[in-house]
């Protein structure tokens, strides 16, 4: 039996992440998984959960004296050449390893699995039927990449909808014919930035984390207003949803934290008027 | 000598447009010029001004009977191998054919020149010194892509200043350290879709329409707070002042209108508190 | 029950298309099916068949006021990134486009169906057997690139035969060892340019419209004589065939006419003794 | 001083050919220079010159005892893995080695020199001008690629003219608007096949070898009448000029024969009417 | 029946050698089987055995009147674009033909097959079980690409035991934490260069031909100590026991040699102490 | 005034190592300069000089806590994708992070620099003339890869001048034709991997540290006798060179020291008779 709060070996953790979400599920462009291992046999009490592993959440790792970062987004994405104080990328990674602290990141392989980032996302709305826009191949069912939902709500009350679920504003972009009054039937559903996973897909509605301009008009004179949260803002509510289900799992071995620090870069200035 | 409103032959029209901001400067990945030729010998009368050809603009202009488009982005970029009606561009370029309507587009010529886009866009803030961040080679002095400003005003006056400038709202990402008191000395500039023109630019701020969530962190943490102006709204405000411009050139051979259905396609909707 | 004469749908002249040659059959590279849909709930009532869509026989569509051509070669090949007066490709497109005329390309899916430009090609020999060169993987039996004849025929009279059948001089280049006693007993057939579909072929004839030298001398030392007839008049015939065919299949509702103007660019000039 | 039809070092005469055009100036992805050397001090009395080493051609230089062979065209071009019984042009290599026969062929250095293969062609017009349609960077006047020559000539006149000097049938594609009485004030020149080489060339005619059914259709829609002589009968003229010349430059050390088996291998089978 | 030493056609020597190992197994960027065939019909009494075909070893099958050289390694690997006497693989390609000589190499056919070279080589140390790295696809059992072989010796033994079986020097690189009493449990093997095949193989001990530094320190910090034969040391042996082999296949119709010349480059000069 | 042993900012030490050999001499491909920084302000008392980062050298800087490594390969080679104890190469880089000692590799910096490594190789032989193999563009006389020496030695005096250089055993390939009387005149030379460097050079003899077999006997073909010393024993004696001339530029500020454990991993077994 597992003693509360005692720690956990770090390869332990590790296999629970994988068991919550298998690393091969990710995108093979992906870079996933254990990034760092400071030591040999690390025991980890403490839990850190981040959406974006910035700077300002390391300093909060290290003054929390956590054993692991969970940071959604991988902070090593293009491989590294060097290591050193001059890049901010180099020094999260250096004081990962200074500070004997070990960094696990699922990123593609959350979006994909039953009850992972986009399920949490399509929360927003009303689902009448829910189902991946890209089915993973051989893997379990409503496994895979984006969602697709039936739903049944005027067009305004998924923007308030929304904007309660991720706490905050929301962009708009009605497709041409659309007003507030639209009755939504189905709506596409990707956590970050959705582009190339939701291009085409036969939707009244999509809603993503991100889009480029040109994007939003191929959507909107395709018939598909366009709602975006910015794109951490459409993934970094699912880490409470993770939080309480991984302490489960853990038997209370380990303390899970989320970060107060973690936030999108971005707010809206409006205009006065 | 022209004769009021009488018309231009197309041929001529373009020749005053390529005076002004030459295709040869536009990128090697660009699609610039006169993209559609209705007819020999075309005579221009009216011509309309817009940032995007969307299908709103496009029956504005066959409503008002223009002769000629000039749409800042090009409505071809992807190559056709057909045109149908089943594509919102092959529409628009069917209807130019059909109704008689020539298209020309400017695109990064435009944002190259001195006294382009770019330059338009700097005129947000208070200009110490200007010059283009990457200048053109072989190309008159003052000419290039990008542009770096010096200034010396307080983040907070920027940002009230260009949502004046561009008549919007604006979105701020705060550098590591800044806050709206911080003066700002330095400041990168690019319209539309910035982040590749303005890496590693050594900035206090740079300001584009659009950027990803990633190129933000970055910037954020080299010390650079980011304000976006939604893509198109980085690049709308300058068809006024070329409207003035081109009216003098052509003296008044051609009357030419603003798109009153051009807009960017995204507004924020705030959380309600 | 169809009307004579009375005209079909746009989209149901297609259907049929369709149905007579799936444009899935076409070659990865080919760009096939509708090209140019001038506008919604077009319908037909003439329609003009030609192999190649030149100038002169865009101007017998006009005068004739034909609401679609079906051209064999696509005439929109290399994609198109401007529709200007100053290519003969672009004016054809804005000809069809202005003057409110459908056009449609089946070029390979012809090719392959039983029935089509090839099998019409291999017409010109005896055949005691045929079959395809490529057999198309999951398509119905004897569709397919290029076709393999068993036949028992003198050279001579193979070419006097095809002489008849395309109605048009042929080009001859007889293999080491052959002559006009040579009894034929296998010919390779491939419509159009056949250099690459007829490589390595296992025949003592191949039938094609056109192959480079350096092509023609490997056939020859391979044991194999080259009939060339020029490329379209390996094609050209197969329109009468369809001709009939077609207008069954649209139960007179539309009237179908093969171009006067359509011809194959050379003509041979022989040297007088 | 060079004794009459003693002979001539291999080496020595390879210095003569390369005197006469310089294989430096071939392209790059040519295959020039001496091909096959089948033994060290090497000696040469008899020269066979021919367009293509067929095998009838590789016979007849075995019947004759000929020392060495220069075949205009490369009889390798892609490169050998093996040299077996089973492909021609590995006979023919092989053929070589064991009859102790030299090969070199010079190709496009003879294709680009004043006086060579391209100049040869352009003799079957009146000539009041020509220049190469590209000049080889850094290379003697008048060297390169293709010729672009002025002259004064109705059509008819030309073909017969080119019948004559080729001393074959030639193959005609007018463009739209000419007819035999149009007067030729512009001809491109390319010998073999000059499709690349004359593309866009602003002439009245073309002269080439052989050439595609698109690429005679788009030089025919842009005003260009287009002639084919037949690949090699485009080249095989300027043997008999050669020969003379090498005879002089070898000072009679070798005698130098013309291939009776060489030629064309196709030839045009008129329809009786 | 076979009549000894009267000779067999090429054609039933080359079916024979396909039988001992078919030239399917060779690797796609591999150029096996019958590279020379300098006749027709050429007849087979004399064959010389060598592992390369260096120019010591051209001179010995010419000098011995060989008929047909079966080198190991392909002389032809590089593709040729000539055949002169300025490069020595040109020289001995040339040779071959001159001389009517037939070349045949198997080189990574022998490799794969079950009794080839690889097994060969494995004879160094005490087999208990030894099964392909690679196991090549629908072959045959314990056909494939490399050797995993389980054992039980001391490394010292081993390689006392691999100098007697290579009759040669080798080279040692010993994994952190091994030395001589060592006792080596599995072996990875691979005749030749073995870094590819042989990379992250779990053995105690590879054994290969030749390796470069940095592959080197891989295997020894990934526990695996190194063994170095000298490329062609790794291989040359095997020639015997195919010898052997191949008299009986051919019931003596043809002599088989080993060459006297063919030998490893290189030889080791230690520093005297 | 630098206090002896007092040490020095990195940085300043950079700035020698940099004054030494611009990092900018390097190779595109190679990945040099400071590759771990492992705080900010890191001050530098002791320096371990080695030509590999092994593990066991690794353990000795740590054991005499040392400050920074100077290794000539680069650990970081391959970009590194995450940190873990699972290759060596990452735990490597953990161990400097860790343990706070900084990492500098120059590798072909040094060896293009005159008095580089490539200049230490080449005093095993009497040097009557120098010059690097492939010049430097823009940089000062004397730099570049390789040395092209002219010497006048029997080649037996070459191989134990040069066994006593490397203090090691050397392996040799004669050239068809040499014996250890051949009196060499020119060398060719190149520490570390030579065989692309060294490609064609007209010398009589190459040294370098490895070349792969099909390498060495294209040497040997075209005259050129070849001397590989183990790729790390053609670098390594330079480090004492060096040692010596960079505690003079360092002032005595710092200690410097060559590893113990560093060696080449490949020792020769001979064959007993």
């Amino acid at each position: 039996m597992t003693k509360q709060g005692c720690g956990m070996d770090l390869m332990q953790v590790v296999k629970q992440l994988e068991r919550f979400a298998p690393t091969t599920l990710a995108e093979k462009w992906d870079n996933v998984g254990l990034l760092i291992e400071p030591a040999k046999d690390k025991v980890v009490q403490k839990i850190l959960l981040t959406n974006d592993l910035t700077e300002p959440v390391m300093s909060e790792a290290v003054d929390k004296k956590v054993d692991l970062i969970i940071s959604y987004h991988p902070p090593i994405f293009k491989p590294l050449t060097r290591i050193t104080m001059g890049h901010w990328k180099e020094r999260v990674v250096a004081s990962c390893l200074v500070n004997n602290i070990a960094l696990y990141s699922p990123h593609t392989a959350w979006d994909k699995i039953p009850g992972g980032v986009n399920d949490w996302l399509a929360q927003a709305v009303d689902i009448e039927d829910i189902k991946p826009l890209i089915p993973e191949p051989g893997a379990e069912p409503d496994t895979g990449s984006g969602r697709l939902v039936k739903t049944n709500m005027p067009l305004a009350k998924i923007v308030s909808a929304l904007q309660e679920h991720i706490e905050n504003d929301v962009h708009m972009a009605c497709a041409n014919g659309h007003n507030s009054n639209f009755n939504v039937k189905t709506v596409g559903i990707c956590a970050g930035s959705g582009g190339s996973v939701l291009q085409g897909v036969p939707a009244d509605l999509v809603i993503t984390g991100e889009m480029s301009h040109h994007e939003v008009l191929d959507f909107n004179h395709n018939g598909t207003t366009v709602l975006l949260c910015n794109h951490s803002n459409s993934e970094r509510g699912f880490l409470r949803q993770f939080q309480g289900q991984f302490v489960d799992r853990l038997k209370g071995a380990c303390s899970v934290m989320i970060s107060e620090m973690d936030t999108d870069p971005l707010t809206t200035k409006q205009r006065a008027n």
